[in-house]
């Protein structure tokens, strides 16, 4: 047992009338919604990226966060991973999700990245073992490094691309070794600065092969998860390519690869692209693309990415409802992609940012189940495209429509959307 | 002759230093660039909807504009017609476009929008035989009824569909009746104001089918112009399906339209979406889908479509060197789908707005084929991306990529993306 | 009794069990919150505008709603004063505001207008003789005709500006004769579209005195109502004067006005100018400004003025959080400026659009009301300021500090700022 | 002389023809426009900060810049100054401006950093007398150490308030010393993240009382330059207290500073509180607070300062009229707070960004030259204020005005706006 969460017992349910801070109010794991445990819908991860590898840092000043296993050595990783397990064990989460430079010491080429992250995946291995938390993905840092600046995939250079696809292949290997349910990839350099340095068909080429070659490998070694894209539409890029669920869908059709790749979509990620969250994720289920979700919200006000936890249990329930009527996570999971404010610097706000953000979740959750389970929601859809029910209107031609709107003589009467109804209807169950 | 511009000559080329506030200091119709003529690169077209239909009007306040053609009969159709023909003759253009609803007096039912939309389209033919102008292109206006306030091919209501269907054959035929040389369609209600009342996929399934039976139609009567989508990503509905380039790309993929449908892209709409036009452009460019241009822009700091005629040179060139790169317009060409301020009561308003626009877009498309004949632009993005040259890393798979990283040591060194020397230079054609 | 809400009897409160659709769950007025009844906290106002007189049209679509009212006649304008205090008694809201033009018919001239205003204030006059429903506050119209287009009070043509000041005088004299509790101006048109044909000082003299002569007539006429300005950043103007909380505080000191004005907020405009509402009511607070409130919504995502009913609790709470740390609403209340989406087309719309938001609102206080009650959210905050006790810092200066800091050897430790722990907090109330 | 910038030479002016990369094609320092030489009006000034502290990095990515002088030692801070001065030349500015953390080792304390600061201030002294470059502003950095992470004079610490005031009595000295014609403030921090920690109305006397030890501390040792605040909305807080214009003045007008503090305003920093640069520009000069600028832009499309280099010479020409018709600069001047992309990795890149820059002021500023000379833009605006001249409007009361409008029956007709005929008179001058 390390030193950082001294004295910090594990964080359990205690109902909605404590007042204790480190108690759950709404989450308990164990309580069954539509016929399942909470755990097993929500089934919440913590980012190793924001919650132990972020400094603090913003473009206008530099580390706030003091953490004895900041540094760049083997001991000092494996620190690291015991306090994340720690974690882990206090939070009770069933998950974690890691880039590999979060979680092994930067080498100063491919084989020292290979090796030591090895060496890593090796002791959380071990780390498992002893505890709940299990992989709920893997994913390659494919935007920190300088060698990244211009792309990965969509690098002109094309070492730059044989590094990534290295990287790539070195991940996938540690998320298979350590039964990771997905492999994630976010594109955060695959965009661009400028329009006049860019070939924008040369790039997306060069991504959908990238993506191919993740997809063929995963199969070839027998990886059984599920390869996931992060949309996102800028920052650190002025454009990004995979922009929203729109976008990446198209790019996915272009490359046949919409039935190999799934989404993991981010509350943030949505709001940036001037998207609601629910928008996102009701999409993606009418596509067939929804995998998995982190669920940090972005500052309204704000235009760059605040990845913080989320706190509005009804914006919330309207992202589950989503995921619910999509049929709820199979590989995928409630990812906290989020970070703690710079000027939350102690221990117990780390622990507190994820209980917060947990309670929340399971609020909206089973709010979320409420509405679906009541039908009211889904019935006042269906009502009103009833008239469909039976209509050969579609399989019809122009023509044929002309005539038959002249000869009947088709006038429809707009009728009520009843949406301050139906936004009533939602808050009767949060 | 109407009253409505009494007293104004057609505006003719006096070259750079001219004070005329009523001549062009750019836009030489006859001038060579590139080997064609600048009327034939630019193929200017102007919007009957904002310039005689629109009254002034915003959220906040009713109409402004007084004209003398405002009300709902056939002879107040025929008058705005004579009017539009003697500004198309004032400014020398060689387009016009218009949905049915602007040309047309709103009649009780779809006969009647039918006979209305008839007699002024033949009226319309009979002036064209006096005039230059030609028909850029047609649509329907699917938005303004209040029949169509919960959307056209996406509504609940399949009456509403089928009224919506009806009336863009009749817009079909009689763009092809005016020779028309596209066929737009904008979506301006499919989409949603709420999602609590949507179904995405159905209203999906939906746009797709109407679109194809637009295609299919147009085969049909041997309409041989470009059938044209205009994205945009909201206003009025909250959420536009047809959101942006890559959006639109991934519908059409859907539904195996990718062959048969090109874009009218929009610089205000650019704007709304998060893109810059020149992006909206390149990306259709690079996927082939590049038809025709609205250009009018969209104030950046108002959340809202302004329409705007251009007036920012360099901002112009970028978007025509874009066009340019991707071949220049073949079927389409450059509406200003610009409405004046509404404090610019005054027909001399009229004209002057146009004016300015077209002298902006001729100085911006001259610079743009600077750019382009120089080359230099070109050269650089070229070299960038000459290590690609080549090389057969895209063929190989993720395995095979890491041996060789690993083999030869693959360490790759970043290099400048000199993006500020590719600004200056830009600014060197200007 | 008119046609209009035929069969729809009050509604009433049947607490939060409740699956009526037209029955309040939150909303008790009789409930004592902090020693007040709810009713006198909320005091709860329907905007005439957008309930009665708005008719359904946005920038691309015109009417969509269809009331037997609507029209331009003195007879017309009774039934809508009938229709409207039918609502004012299902609802049992304490209060209602309007513009002029909302309750008159339109005249001719300025002496029409204050004709048809006097018969419809006498009318109106009457039927509060009958009702619960008192006046809010009243205001003038001076941005839907199209003699404001270029402003009112800061119109280049001082006749504007006189036919403005003579307008205010009878919208005064009109709510004074009606009990008013305060007077409005909210400068929709006050503002510009282009600095090219604009100047900003001439303007702002204009302003500053039309906005003193308001002050003055108020209190010579014996009018002992608050005078409220409406902050909003833009929107129909591309640029407003009273952009928001801490522009218009400027603009009071300039002209001297900051103790006889205060500020009416509203949450949609908080967003538009770049604000959460909380900010600008906390500002408003801090600067002894807060007056009282438009609670009506903007969409996050759409850059246009949404004026929606509010729906989120969180949201509200927060809001109602700072108006009670402000000692809560004097002469001020809730208005809703909302309107209905407009294809919400019936009289049930109408009713339940207000019966969410009062809910939504009066939980919102009462979570508020717990959140100051409990006072651990200010204990926090004033922990955190504790060291500024008893410490005569700010009476020092720079070199004496200097000094001080070297001798004493200064060197602050950055505290945690606490805020996941905050955030969990407010959620313990909600 | 340093092997940074080895075989580059002076960047000369040779004339909008000349196609060399490295000369001016614009800015000629000797040109006599408005009877001043360019040099005098355009002033401008290389920051320290961006050009020779900023490493590159991102919110997602590390350094990218690799600079010989990176590290904290007083020997690098030297080679960091020597290079800075040799830029200065190459690029013949007469101005520079540095926060004391660009040009200064970081100390462990207060004492250390005044004494790095010293010998640095020393060092640059004596690289001064060899060199034409002076000091426009000194500033202090109070935002990126970890200190200052809940803000700086507004902090609730207020043993941070003291370092922070101590700081700034260095940094006053400093400029002071290098007889710097202006100090600047600019308060990154000073806001907040959450409300719910924040007491604003504390944190604004603390702001204040600050100001005002500034203001006395200058006086008092005789420093005459202008002391400057700089306004930005928000980033790196949620909320900047000085977000733009109008807000800072109601801040100095609370503080009775009014005629002490001047503006430095910046385009970026505009587009971020959603303003036009010209707006803040004009707004500025019509409250006599117009102090200096720093030219960089921001992306239109991105949510965050991007301080880019100036490229669009029609918006520059715009700012360049209002500080014209201000009066032009007297101790302010054009300052590039503007950084490289962080891929332009080369010493070229930082020449030619400043290259291209000052050409595009240059040619900016002689265009709104020529629109002032030409007069018509002043003609037009003067006209539509006409009315005004001779008026006793202002004088009168709204009884009075109203018993006028009715007597003289005033019913103003509007009149035309002519923006696209403005619009079109100023693209005629670029």
């Amino acid at each position: 047992m390390t030193d950082f969460f001294k004295g910090m017992s594990p964080v359990k349910y205690e109902g909605p009338e404590s007042e204790n801070d480190y108690a759950f109010r709404h989450y308990n794991p164990d309580e069954i919604v539509m016929g399942k445990r909470l755990e097993d819908h929500l089934r919440f991860s913590v980012a190793y990226w924001h919650s132990f590898a972020w400094q603090g840092g913003d473009p206008f000043g530099g580390q706030t966060f003091e953490r004895p296993w900041f540094g760049d050595s083997l001991d000092l990783a494996k620190m690291k991973a015991d306090v994340a397990f720690e974690m882990f064990d206090i939070l009770d989460v069933p998950f974690f999700c890691f880039h590999d430079a979060d979680i092994r010491p930067e080498g100063k080429d491919f084989r020292e990245n290979t090796d030591n992250l090895k060496a890593v995946v090796d002791y959380i291995e071990g780390k498992m073992e002893g505890s709940k938390a299990k992989l709920l993905w893997g994913t390659a840092n494919l935007f920190t490094h300088r060698r990244y600046m211009s792309g990965a995939a969509t690098n002109p250079d094309p070492e730059v691309f044989a590094f990534a696809a290295a990287t790539v292949k070195t991940c996938i290997d540690a998320t298979k070794q350590l039964n990771g349910q997905n492999y994630v990839l976010w594109g955060g350099r695959e965009g661009y600065e400028t329009l006049l340095n860019t070939d924008l068909k040369k790039e997306r080429q060069q991504a959908g092969r990238f993506l191919t070659m993740v997809v063929d490998y995963a199969k070839k070694i027998g990886f059984d998860g599920t390869i996931l894209i992060e949309p996102k539409p800028q920052e650190p890029s002025k454009h990004q390519y995979d922009y929203d669920v729109a976008t990446v869908y198209g790019f996915l059709k272009e490359f046949g690869l919409e039935n190999d790749v799934k989404l993991n979509l981010e509350q943030g990620h949505a709001i940036l692209a001037g998207h609601s969250f629910e928008h996102e994720l009701a999409l993606a289920g009418s596509m067939g693309l929804l995998g998995s979700i982190d669920m940090n919200r972005n500052d309204y006000q704000s235009g760059w990415d605040t990845d913080q936890f989320p706190n509005n249990v009804p914006e919330v329930a309207l992202a589950y409802y989503e995921v619910l009527k999509a049929g709820g996570f199979s590989t995928g999971g409630t990812n906290f992609d989020a970070k703690l404010r710079r000027q939350s610097l102690d221990p117990e706000d780390l622990i507190l940012g994820h209980v917060g953000a947990m309670d929340v979740c399971a609020a909206g959750l089973k709010a979320a189940a409420r509405m679906l389970e009541d039908g009211k929601l889904e019935a006042a859809r269906d009502a009103r495209y009833a008239g469909w029910e039976g209509s050969d209107l579609l399989s019809s031609d122009l023509g044929a429509i002309a005539d038959r709107v002249l000869a009947e003589g088709i006038n429809p009467a707009p009728r009520s959307g009843r949406q301050e109804r139906l936004e009533n209807l939602v808050n009767r169950y949060l």
